[in-house]
């Protein structure tokens, strides 16, 4: 295991989408990994700062096309950054060369062939691999982490939505198994390539749900909560886009077996993430806000008990791009790696 | 009843907030109303041009101290786009001198002291107006609005989320009485007296939720609906501000006795609102943005049954300032006069 | 010509850009037009509200194909809203059959053929089409768009520009014959392609400068100061993107011939646009800002005299799509028809 | 001086406003300096946490009132992030003390007492603490600022100008000593104070010009140019305000004496630059946006000569917050106690 001043050796594959270039940010500040490859398939041989102009003068590496022998050779661990049904047919391969990789599409988060099939489109990667990978959800999964070479980074809103039912399933508080989840996300998660939904003049002040009983975390959040709880959890999960670059805001809403209080919720939450550095909870009467946590790793959450019908609501925000993505993987390589799990991510929000 | 060709003066008390701003802008549109006097108490003198340039040369009106007595002299209807409790104070006076009155703020929405004490901060108006007041949503009060003097003026909260169950409502197809509802809003809702909270820097990419449990617009949704199911209805209700200006959206999660397909909601909903020209219900596979009714009168409409588990998910979106307040608040005055429900609202929405 | 309760039919061409959105919103007011037909080649057969769904119910019409005989034989007249290098392939036979034409887009604005293909990169059309044209600025050319069948609409910049300037370019007190013009822009006049220098996570939250030394819009700002100064002008024009939807703000730097106060400057912009009624004069003191003409027809210009340097300085202020584009035209086809100026264009800006 | 592995302590005083929380921000990351003491005359008592929820769980000192011995007492450096009128009283004490300050308000920027007078409205402090300022454009006077006790840290907008005409000064390529400067602001340049022209709704889709011939950066600018050209310097300064939170893009308009090519031009200022980390120019062709230094200290110049009039465009942007504050101050501080320019100041600008 690598440690101390030793630096490990980064590829980050799908060098020009928003998951890459905050892969770049964060990395950039990190004291034990050097980002050594940027792989692209599009733009193999552009300069990396040709695409992303505020990399001018810092980030000038020649994006290169995907070899896996090379970057076997000469890298530690490898970030994929890229879309649904792309990593699937590349990662083998270097899991086969001894690779370590976390994967920040869903390719391989999911357990069951047909759900992927049904909401990826297509067939899932063949079982030994998608059996060896562990689901990179930091706080909960540490362990696994710390041992798995292959890491399936959680999306963006389960992220924010597991880490804010955790405590309740662990502890099982719920009543009843069909949880409401409304979340609202800013437009990032949509990534770089253009679509019309996503264009400014159609977003800018506007704001809509889509995807109903459609996306493609649905699985993904029930597929963990069920395997936690040991015990079928549905969702019904309603995603909103505001018009905002960053952020995710979930709102859920939960039936509890037992009468509580907002301040017994509030200690339970409290006590269940006393270690984990990145999750805060906000106290009685303080509900989080997107801008609280932007361009930083944390997952802030808010807790309301409504005593009149026993339903808890929890507020949980992230930064979609960090805790939802960037962020999250390379915490997941800190455990991988044996390294502080705030290593390059101790940035403050950024505020205002 | 003034018909045809004859104008209704009308008054407008609250000159510098955004509901006489955009009443202003609705009226001078408007067929057969004229805004003969606007009322300030704090710009009593000024200009209203001076408060809103954009009427520079258009709306050079000055406004006023309030008098009751000049007012019921020269105009037939009086508009109170005034903060909470301002109106109560002054309508009774208007109402003993015979003007018709709708009331755009919350002094006589609720029936219960005791609610409105809890919510308002202060005492209710006298019972003998309080009685007088009709609930002023156009589509299902029509024939008590065509005979009231009194009208109070839905919030814009409770404009969207009772028009978006009110078929559901009335057919008696609720089955648990505890709904949900996850609303959001721009920002013009918080009118224009400055606060942190909607200072720029703070609310610009942002998003927040905020008077979890406490919002004003609770007890009101809850009256209105229980009142028409003839059975308690309890709300939870959680409003989320997000950044941008107008619009609103409302997430209602609905069990229902019985089982229904997506299409039978349509089709249940089309045929409810069937000669409402203001409610358009979007098809199957479609939710309304925001944007689609900006600065129009109109509440659009989209539903969603999650067949697994039963539940309906009805979207519905308005203007705040328009649908929300002054937009239904000329369409009152349009019913209370014998208009056509469209005349000074026939404006599409302003896209993009 | 067509006057008093007659209507006029209208065709429009390029029913899926913003200019035709725009069209219909300001022509369902209309008491004198009617939309008859709307054209695309891209999405004939389409119903109108698929593709812009604020129209749901509103406006249902089927586009069709481009057919210059049936076009001439059911409309009186034609709205291009086209891309650049389309009407000057379809304006030649509509003319030949009669029926007059508004061209939105800038395919017959220049005089020059060498400017032209410059800045168009392709061929104007055939001189004796390119001569009928009559540039649209509607306070100016008054007259000749009353007389002509086919008016090249001015575009967006030119139009806050050569407003804002006319004063001093006809009362000769413009010394220095370089002026600077430094503008902004709200996104929507980038249109409705699809483009990354528009995607909502590149344009939110930013601002930058663009085609310095290359837009389109600077031979036809020159072409339109120098015809009317009968002296060559030229303009140094820096355009900005700002992160808005409409609204187009330019600042102008002019050295005067001879010593003046901001107030001798405003009186006389007033005087001169005594008869305008979609052009305002602010006090001096005051500047305009876009929101105070969102969605309206309004230029909105602000004057400051700095004694210093006797440089003047102009902010002209307009809604692109609006006086910038649709509106205009509208103002064009009213002037043309002999209807009021304001026809159709009463609309109060939207505020806030 | 301090050096290595040695901390400075240090004090920010104006503990609730932009400034102070993007210095938290930026000396968090510090390798070398400790935030020891933040003090708040309205907040005395509060914790910083409580007025800035971001900082939830990693900033919860309390707030203090000034006391100038115990500052002296435990603390190497000042922070002052105060309004106007405020440092003047408390510096002079901490100097007698023998505390090093970095102002980043405008207190000890000008050298006139009559200007200081005209534009801030009080007198200025006394000549003797302000004759021991020097004026921190980190880049340009280095060695001056490296022995100096206090530091008037320059304005946002000043920053972004004199850095953007810094090489053609020093070159004395200028001819005309009249500048044109289009300069354009996000909204947190306004800072936390309320005020009707930054609350949200009329503040989002707007953009206005303000302050012309009023600004304080005015006399800033010209006292900056005129020492360094030693000849005076005139600027006719438009400050614009757009709705974004960060980001300042100043567009310049200057005579040159003699031909030049853009890229002679670019060439001038990489060589005026070329030991400058922070000071990126942009290749011909290429202009700079706002989001490509959001969040970071970078300064980003793009040029276009226009060969037609002799005129050379320069854009030049930065972080308002950032450079054109929090970052610059910071960088100061490395500068007086001798440590690496970019301690603290590494991180990549946050992008999309």
């Amino acid at each position: 295991m690598i440690k101390g001043d030793i630096y490990v050796d980064v590829a980050i594959i799908g060098g020009t989408g928003y998951g890459a270039a905050e892969l770049i940010r964060l990395l950039h500040h990190h004291p034990h990994a050097n980002v050594k490859k940027i792989i692209s398939q599009s733009n193999s041989g552009v300069k990396m700062d040709e695409v992303y102009p505020h990399l001018d003068n810092i980030v000038e590496v020649e994006m290169e096309d995907f070899n896996a022998e090379s970057i076997a050779k000469e890298v530690d661990v490898v970030f994929f950054a890229t879309p649904s049904n792309v990593s699937k047919h590349r990662i083998p391969e270097l899991i086969d060369l001894g690779v370590k990789v976390i994967d920040l599409s869903g390719d391989f988060r999911l357990n069951s062939r047909e759900l992927y099939k049904q909401y990826y489109g297509e067939d899932m990667a063949a079982d030994n691999y998608v059996n060896q990978a562990v689901y990179g959800l930091s706080e909960i999964y540490r362990k696994e982490i710390s041992e798995a070479s292959l890491i399936a980074n959680p999306g963006c809103y389960p992220t924010s939505v597991t880490l804010g039912l955790m405590p309740l399933i662990d502890h099982k508080w719920i009543k009843n198994e069909t949880l409401i989840i409304d979340a609202k996300t800013g437009v990032s998660g949509a990534g770089r390539s253009l679509s019309l939904n996503v264009h400014y003049s159609e977003m800018n002040e506007n704001l809509k749900a889509y995807g109903i009983g459609k996306h493609k975390h649905i699985p993904e959040i029930e597929q963990t909560l069920t395997e936690r709880l040991n015990d079928d959890v549905q969702v019904i999960f309603t995603p909103h886009i505001v018009p905002m670059t960053r952020g995710i805001l979930s709102t859920m809403y939960i039936d509890l077996k037992d009468s509580k209080t907002t301040d017994e919720m509030i200690e339970l939450y409290k006590q269940y993430y006393k270690d984990a550095p990145f999750v805060r909870i906000r106290k009685e009467g303080v509900m989080p806000a997107t801008k609280e946590v932007y361009g930083s790793n944390y997952c802030d959450i808010g807790l309301y008990m409504d005593e009149r019908t026993n339903k808890l609501i929890v507020v949980s925000v992230i930064d979609n791009l960090v805790k939802g993505a960037a962020g999250q993987a390379v915490q997941n390589m800190n455990i991988m790696f044996g390294f502080d799990d705030m290593a390059g991510l101790r940035q403050l929000p950024t505020y205002p």
